[in-house]
């Protein structure tokens, strides 16, 4: 067997060492690619990202990219693998489908290591419970194809899916990452019961009451005593007996999530989306304390988002079709950018959920407080005509139905690429107002466009903000990592912290969670080292890296 | 210093190392008692459990017993005992109050530990937060005292706490033990955010976004950017970044928590409580086929109970009131005692929130529902005289006005006790109906009453057994034990686990839990080694043991 040379090796991994480790995978899993050029695959769009790399780097092409990517069948070959790994010594990359954009894609932190492309053979839909309302899937179902599901099945008047942005992700890779969607089931972390667990010793774990044997069937004696034995709990408690242990694989570089159980949303018995449009830049305190007691006493149902008017402008069209310039759009030209699409310099997105009466007592309490923000706008969507306009992607979106153009604002530069800088604080008009204030500056001066948008839980608002750069421009790729390195210290010190990260990202962000002298990071590292002492398994994920790698920590 | 002798000593542990320890203990923590006899504190009721064992014991008064316990005034005193610990090795127990009745009270699992009490003295509410709708307590804040500091600072019309059954045991203790509650935010561990933990070796963590130090203050340098700075996402965000650890320190060893954070109910603007009663007792399979739906869509709000008339008989009088006999009480005497009670063998107790528009097209829809079982009849607490009736102790709790009734029906026969077993099933007519008629065969064979009711969740039930026995009776201790380990064994084999345990079934019912060979059991060592390599805290929590009392498990 001859072997093609890799463009990057596992820190401290020979060639040879390299090699006997690829060719022991291949006879379990022959679904193994060597990469040997950064240029080896298209640049990924959206549809079909590289399993190798970042298709959104905003470092070089090859800094953050794999040796190889394997494509396992079945949980026995990623046992396999992450054995082999342990005894080669290899660091392996878990990825679902790689779909994480923005935060790095499928590529590894660590240069070299193997990526293990979960989803691409591993994509069933093991179960789709109607009574339970839950579903349990391997890691390559993507949120369109469970959804798929559900409208194939003549589901969907039972069930909805909850789903993020874009349609195309990993149910399972998405709930790791503590990703969230936009119906009342948004938190998809919450919402989930019960994973199965590849350990990096090669043991396999159940979680919650999946730990739980199914009972012995009546062939093997026991008598069957009611309708369907089976442990079915398993999607329907999550907690179990016992240490719960399910978060330690969430963010984590601890176990390999080989199936996830999540609970389905059942069909509210009626639906109607909204958008509203919040007229001043300044207005957006005024909007942030409208929305807090709303949502929290759940008249806003679902997670809604507040949206920066260039973001939904990059939805409508490029840059270039707003302005002839390519320095940071102006005050001015943001009116006017807001005023040709209609919108707000905020636009805010929810949706209502129940029968008529429940919607429109709902929308009698939402429409009254927002009201008292002058100039503010209400629209459904059959009030807008343009079928570009945001609030028909929304429409889905906030309905479970996957869509795949939110990705459209990417193409707001030439070669687009985006990186997110996504912080955590309260639902407050003074912290939403100062994030934007700084977001906005840092932004500018970075030579970028402002396009942010707050995702509203029930206590807390995630800030997105979006960073459009031109990959294929070195310096904007140097001032975007520069714009949010910054901001991750600047917005640190002012108590916010971000829920997610890039790789490039991962250690500054895990050395502001720095409480007690940094216990956090410290007790992490002994969990890491206790289950994973060979550091195989993802180093440097979250800024937990093990002792093997330890003295990458902190560099790129 | 002349020190008293233990009744107990950890095993291992000489008298003179423990008499050293508590010397050592004694110069910063000045409350400390050695356990010199099991009769040396009273029996305990509810209002002041001793700390340093069961009030409830199942087997002997002093086989689960501590050596001493000790009342730390804070944090750093915690730290202290725990080094302390770590030096002479001596295992501690901690408890908040000690309240987790029917599961063990205060007392520890191996016998001769130092209970540590940690709320005798550290009982502050550290806030109520109204605009984020949330407290931080710790661990000695009731629920009683948590409500009354709602009450006192008129909030009761902004936020309502949940409570459990009994209002006096700990908020922090009960969020651990993954208590209930009955409101909508009835699964406290859900609803909880963030905790302060002291490790096995002295070190004090914060989780989620208490991981985040507070932002530096003005004077020391940094500009006050906007209004209230400060990190006020702790209680708000549970994850924060990275591996998400709180699950770890619930029904657990691995840590001791000192602070924790918990959502508060935001007053819904109407309540209306409300019972149905089931006439026959094979009327329960159609009921919970009726609750699932209700419960999954909301229509059913809160966490509601179906609870067996015999529990509600032990509410409202002793068992000599009922009948002559002390035998388990027949079919016959269950339909006198519901006749004369005015309920049904089965009642259901549930509550309406919001405004009356909501309230009443939910229990239009709740009693439609209902109404497919003949002879259901449907109350408000108003058509209620009995003052005794638990509708009026359940209209409390549902709206989080905490009660101290519940524990009636320990005295349903004299020195009565309790132990509960308390399976996890799926929502399902046939789980339901097949876990009753087994366990009150189980209950009638081994001469107790079945007093058993079902609290249920958004897409599980807890059924909890509660088995009544005169504590002063060997025999009955004995018989009830055998009855739960029977029960454990017997629902294991048919798919229901156990959430929650008394001391004595703690072993058993991990073992349960043994999916993939025990993969969970070695999962959860291999953590409990890496973080207390001395096992210092809580040996043999939950079944997980540490390698150094790991040959107790198993035995008693």
């Amino acid at each position: 067997m001859s072997l093609s040379r890799p463009l990057a090796l596992p820190p401290g991994v020979s060639e040879s060492t390299f090699h006997q480790f690829i060719e022991r995978i291949t006879k379990t899993t022959p679904d193994v690619t060597i990469v040997e050029s950064k240029d080896q695959f298209p640049d990924g769009g959206y549809h079909e990202p590289p399993s190798s790399h970042d298709p959104f780097y905003v470092q070089d092409k090859d800094h953050f990219i794999a040796s190889a990517f394997v494509c396992p069948r079945s949980v026995d070959e990623v046992q396999d693998i992450v054995r082999a790994a342990g005894d080669f010594v290899i660091p392996l990359w878990p990825t679902s489908l790689g779909r994480n954009l923005g935060y790095g894609g499928a590529a590894p932190r660590v240069r070299g290591s193997v990526v293990l492309n979960l989803g691409k053979h591993m994509n069933r839909i093991l179960e789709v419970n109607v009574e339970g309302a839950y579903a349990l899937v391997e890691p390559g179902v993507t949120f369109e194809a469970l959804h798929n599901y559900l409208v194939e099945h003549n589901l969907r008047d039972k069930l909805w899916l909850d789903v993020p942005d874009l349609g195309g992700g990993s149910v399972l890779g998405n709930t790791l990452e503590r990703g969230v969607g936009y119906t009342p089931y948004g938190d998809h972390f919450m919402m989930h019961s019960g994973m199965e667990v590849v350990l990096a010793n090669g043991e396999l774990l159940r979680t919650g009451m999946g730990a739980l044997p199914a009972p012995k069937s009546e062939t093997e004696g026991v008598t069957k005593l009611h309708e369907e034995p089976g442990n079915k709990c398993w999607q329907l408690f999550p907690y179990g007996f016992g240490p719960y242990n399910d978060g330690l694989f969430s963010q984590s570089n601890l176990g390999i999530v080989t199936k996830l159980g999540l609970g389905l949303m059942p069909n509210p018995g009626g639906y109607q989306s909204y958008l509203i449009t919040i007229p001043g830049e300044e207005d957006l305190h005024k909007a942030v304390e409208i929305i807090r007691p709303l949502r929290l006493n759940n008249v806003i149902q679902n997670v809604p988002t507040l949206r920066y008017v260039l973001l939904d402008a990059g939805m409508m069209g490029h840059k270039s079709d707003y302005t002839s310039s390519t320095s940071p759009i102006d005050e001015a030209t943001t009116d006017a950018i807001a005023k040709k699409l209609n919108l707000g310099r905020w636009n805010f997105y929810g949706a209502l959920y129940g029968p008529p009466e429940i919607r429109t007592a709902m929308w009698k309490l939402i429409h009254a407080a927002f009201s008292a923000i002058p100039g503010a706008r209400f629209f459904f969507p059959d009030d807008v005509a343009d079928p570009r306009a945001v609030l028909h992607n929304r429409h889905n979106v906030l309905q479970g139905i996957p869509s795949y153009e939110e990705l459209r604002w990417v193409d707001w530069v030439p070669n687009g690429a985006h990186v997110a800088f996504s912080p955590i604080s309260r639902i407050s008009g003074a912290d939403a107002a100062r994030q934007v204030d700084l977001a906005k500056r840092r932004c500018r001066d970075a030579g970028f466009d402002y396009m942010g948008t707050f995702t509203v839980g029930m206590r807390e608002m995630h800030h997105i903000v979006e960073i459009v750069f031109d990959r294929t421009d070195a310096g904007q790729r140097k001032r975007a990592e520069a714009l949010v390195r910054g901001l991750v210290d600047e917005c640190a010190a002012l108590g916010w912290g971000e829920y997610r990260t890039h790789l490039a990202f991962m250690d500054q962000i895990a050395g502001t969670y720095g409480w007690g002298g940094g216990a956090l990071g410290r007790f992490n590292e002994r969990v890491k080292e206790a289950l994973d002492p060979k550091g195989i398994l993802a180093p440097g994920k979250s800024g937990v890296w093990g002792s093997r790698f330890g003295e990458l920590k902190g560099k790129l």
